[in-house]
C-alpha cells in the first residue's frame, strides 16, 4: 500500500463522511474508517462500498466499519447493524474514488533537481518541481510548479509542461508539446513522435515530415506505453479530462473531445475527431478522417469505418465461441456471401 | 514548429518549385512561397497542395500564394488567380513530401558525445555522430557517420548502425542488432528482444534461446514503442524502404519485403513472410508460418489466417452498426452455425 | 550469435544427448555436436531436430552431424546414414530448447554496479547483482542473488526482485511490485502503473488511486513494452511459470494462472480471472470481471465476453478473404440481421 495521507491518520467519521459526499448516516454517525477496502476483505476500521444489488449480498457478511451505500438499492432498515455505519450516497464510487486521494498519497515527493538530470540552460524548471535523476529537459522548455518528472523521462525542445503534472519514469514528451495543468502520464508513453506520413512516389514512399505538436488538455491522464503522435501539418489534440489507457495509438492530427475515456489498446487513425464525453472500449480501432459525436460508446474491438452522427451505443466485436461452433457459424457465412441477393 | 532549413529563408518560386517537380506554371512564376500549410490556412506565403475534387472546392476560399495541384483535376483557365500561382504536377503529394524535407530540419544536430552518456570502449563511434546523455553503447557497436543517438537510448553489444541513422530518445536495439543507411527509429521502439519461444514439457514451458538478431535495411522506419524480436536460430529481417507505425509487435523471423508499410497496432506472428509493396492496415493480425505475396493490401482488423499468393485487396474487418442492430445480426449468425448445411 | 558456453566448446555426443533426454541413438554414437541449427542450413558440426512429417522431407539433404528426432514418427533403419547420428526422443522441442541454454549463454554477465547507477541508499542490493549505467532503485528495494538490472531500468520503492532476475534495459517496476525467481522482464515493459480506474461524477472522471501492487511468480517471462497495472485495492497477480509476449496490456486486479501462455497484443480487462495452462492467441481480448477456466485455448483476435467455464478451444476471428468477397459476406449479415427472426 502506499503512503497514507494525514487525512488517513485521523479518518472520516460517518457523519464527516455524509458531510463530504451529501449524504445520510444509517447507524452510529461517530464511527471511524481510516482505510479503504473490499467489501470481502474490509475491517472494523476500514470504509467500503456497495454499488449493486450484487454487493449487498456480500454485505452482511463483510467486516467494513463503514459502507457507503448507493442511496435507493436497499431499505434503510435493512441496514441496521451493531458494528457498522452506513451512510447513504447518490454515487458511492465517485465518492469511493474521491476518498482514494483524500486517504493516500499515492503521488507525494520532495522538491528539487536530482544529482544526473540533464536540464539545458534555456529550461525553466520551478523550484516546486522534483526533477529525477537520469530525466533530460531541452531547450526552451517550460516545467510549471508542482511538476514531478521522473527517472529517464524525456522531455524535448520547447515542451510546456504545466502546473502539477505527474510525468512517470521513461515517458517521453517531443519537441514542441504542451501539456496542461494536473496531467498525469505513466511510464513508456510517448507524446509527439512522428505522424505515420508518406507519400507513394513510384513504388517507395516520402516521408512527409511531420510539422505539427501534440496539445494536451488540463486533468489528462495517459496510459503506460501509449502514443500519442505529433500532426503533421496541424496538431493533435486531446482535451481537458480525456482519460486514456495503456497501449492506445493515436495518430497524428486527431482531436479527442473533452472527458472522453478510451481503454487499452485502441487505436485511432489519422485526423479523425472524437467527440465529448465518449467511451472506446477496448481493442477498438478507428479509421482516418472521420468524425464522431458525443457522448457515444463503442464496445471493445469494434471497428468503426465510417463517421458516427449520433450518440448511442455501436459495435462490431464478436463474442466468442467454441471453436467447432464458431467454424460453423463461418462456413454458413461463406456460404451466405456466395449466394446472390 | 521545428526549426526551417536556410532553403526556407530564401523559399522556392512557382517557377522553381515547377522545376524540381517536373510541373507547369499556371499564373505567376516568379511568386515565392516559404512555407507550408493546408488550404484552409495558407497564407500568402504558403505553399499548399490540392490532390482531390475535394481540395478543388475549397481551393478558391484559400489564402495560400502557391498550391501543387495534381495534373489533371481541373483545367487550366480555371485555376487563373491575381493572387496565387499554381503549380500542376503528376504527384503533388510526394512533391509536398519531399517540400517539407527541403522546408524544415526536423533532425538537425550538433556532432559530439555528450556529458552522461555511457560508451564502451570497445564501441566506435563516428566522430559525426551525436550520442545524448543517458545513451548507452555497448561492446563492440558501431556507430556510422552522422548517426543520431538520444537520450537514454540503449544500444547493447555488437550493434552496427549505419550512416545517417536517427535513433530517438529511449528506443533499444539489442545485442546484434544490423541497422542500415538513414533508418529512423521513434522512441520506445525495442529492436531485438527475445521471441516468443517455448517448448512445451510436461505442462511447464521450457525457454528456447533466441540466438537469431534482427537486421534492418536501408531508409526503414519504425514507430514509437514498436517491437521487433530477434530471430530462434535464423534472422529477423525488415527490408528497406519499409515504414512501421506505432505499437506494431512483429515476432522471430518475420520478413518483411521492400517498401511495405505497416499501418498502427498490427501483429505478425513468427516467421511470417510479407511481400514487397504491401500495405497492412492498422489492427491487422498475421499468423505465423505464412506467406504474403508483393503487392497485398491488408484492410484493417482483418485476420490473415493462411498464405496469399495473388496480389490484390484482402479484409475481414466488420464494419460498426448501432448495438442493438449488431446484436440481431450476431443473433442471425448463432442461427445459421446451428443450421445443417 | 551470443557468445556460447563452456558446453558449447566441449559439444554434445549423440550418446550423451541421448542421456540427457532419455533417447536412443541410431548411427554413430561418438560424434559429436557443438552448435545448433535448423536443418536446412545445418552443418556436420550442429545439432539439429526433426519433429513432423515436413521435417522428414527435408532430412536427407540435410548437413547436420547429429538430429533429434521425435520417436515414433519414422522406422530407425530409414534414419541410418554414414554423415549423420540420430536421437530419437519423445519430445524433440524441449530438448532442443534445453540445448539452447546449454550451449549458448545469452544472459551471462559480470556482478557489481556500474557508475551512473541511481541506488537509494535504503535499497539493498546483493552483491552477486548487476546493475547498469543509468538504473534507478528506489528506497525500500530488494534486489535478489544473481539479478540483472539493465541499463536506464526503473525500480520504484518497497519493490522486491527474486534470485535470478533478468530486467532488460529501460523496463520499470513501480512501487511495491514483487517479483519471483528467475524472472525474465523485456525492454519497455511497464509492471505496476496505475489501472485504468475512474469513477463517473456529473460527466466527469474522477481518479480512482490504485492502491493494490503487481505480484509476479516464478519463471515468468514478460515481452517488449507489455504492461502490467498494479490493483486497485486488490492486487494483480501473475502465476509461476506463465510467459507474456509482447505489447500485452494486463489491466488492474487480473490474476493469471500457472504456466498459462498469452501471445503478443492481447488485451485482458480489469478483474478477469484467467486458469492455468491456457493459452491466448494474438490480439485476443477479454472483458473484464469474468472467469476462464484452466486448460483453455483461445484462437487469435478473439472476443472473449463471458466467462468460459470448460476446458477447450474457442474462437471468434474471421479469416480473411478477398475484399470483394468480403463484402459480400457482410451485405448478406447485414440483411439477415434485418430478418424477423
Amino acid at each position: 500500500m502506499p503512503p497514507c495521507s494525514a487525512s488517513a491518520e485521523r479518518g472520516f467519521s460517518a457523519a464527516e463522511l455524509a458531510g463530504l459526499f451529501a449524504g445520510e448516516v444509517v447507524g452510529d454517525p461517530a464511527r471511524r474508517g481510516y482505510g479503504l477496502a473490499p467489501l470481502y476483505r474490509a475491517g472494523a476500521r476500514d470504509i467500503s462500498f456497495a454499488l449493486t444489488e450484487r454487493h449487498l449480498g456480500i454485505l452482511d457478511d463483510s467486516g467494513a466499519g463503514i459502507v457507503l451505500v448507493r442511496r435507493g438499492i436497499v431499505s434503510g432498515d435493512r441496514l441496521e447493524s451493531p458494528r457498522r455505519s452506513h451512510v447513504l450516497v447518490s454515487n458511492p464510487h465517485a465518492a469511493f474514488a474521491r476518498l482514494t486521494s483524500l486517504l493516500y498519497e499515492r503521488r507525494r515527493f520532495v522538491a528539487g533537481v536530482e544529482p544526473g538530470a540533464h536540464i539545458h540552460p534555456d529550461a525553466r524548471v520551478d523550484a516546486s518541481a522534483r526533477i529525477c535523476a537520469g530525466a533530460t529537459i531541452g531547450a526552451g522548455s517550460q516545467i510549471g510548479p508542482g511538476v514531478y518528472v521522473g527517472a529517464g523521462v524525456f522531455i524535448g525542445e520547447a515542451v510546456a509542461i504545466g502546473p502539477g503534472g505527474y510525468l512517470y519514469a521513461g515517458c517521453a514528451l517531443m519537441d514542441g508539446a504542451r501539456v496542461g495543468c494536473a496531467v498525469i502520464i505513466h511510464p513508456g508513453a510517448v507524446i509527439g513522435a512522428d505522424g505515420f506520413g508518406f507519400a507513394a512516389d513510384d513504388g517507395k514512399w516520402v516521408k512527409v515530415e511531420q510539422l505539427g505538436v501534440v496539445i494536451i488538455g488540463d486533468e489528462v491522464e495517459i496510459g503506460a506505453n501509449s502514443t500519442i503522435d505529433r500532426g503533421a501539418l496541424d496538431d493533435t489534440v486531446i482535451g481537458d479530462g480525456v482519460k486514456i489507457d495503456n497501449l492506445v495509438h493515436i495518430a497524428h492530427n486527431v482531436r479527442i473531445g473533452e472527458h472522453t475515456a478510451i481503454a487499452g489498446c485502441v487505436g485511432i487513425a489519422g485526423s479523425a475527431r472524437i467527440g465529448k464525453h465518449c467511451a472506446i472500449g477496448g481493442g477498438a480501432g478507428i479509421l482516418g478522417h472521420l468524425e464522431i459525436a458525443d457522448h457515444v460508446t463503442i464496445h471493445a474491438m469494434t471497428l468503426v469505418t465510417r463517421s458516427i452522427r449520433e450518440a448511442g451505443e455501436y459495435a462490431s466485436g464478436i463474442p466468442h465461441q467454441p471453436a467447432r461452433a464458431w467454424n460453423q457459424s463461418l462456413a454458413s457465412l461463406r456460404r451466405l456471401g456466395r449466394k446472390r441477393p
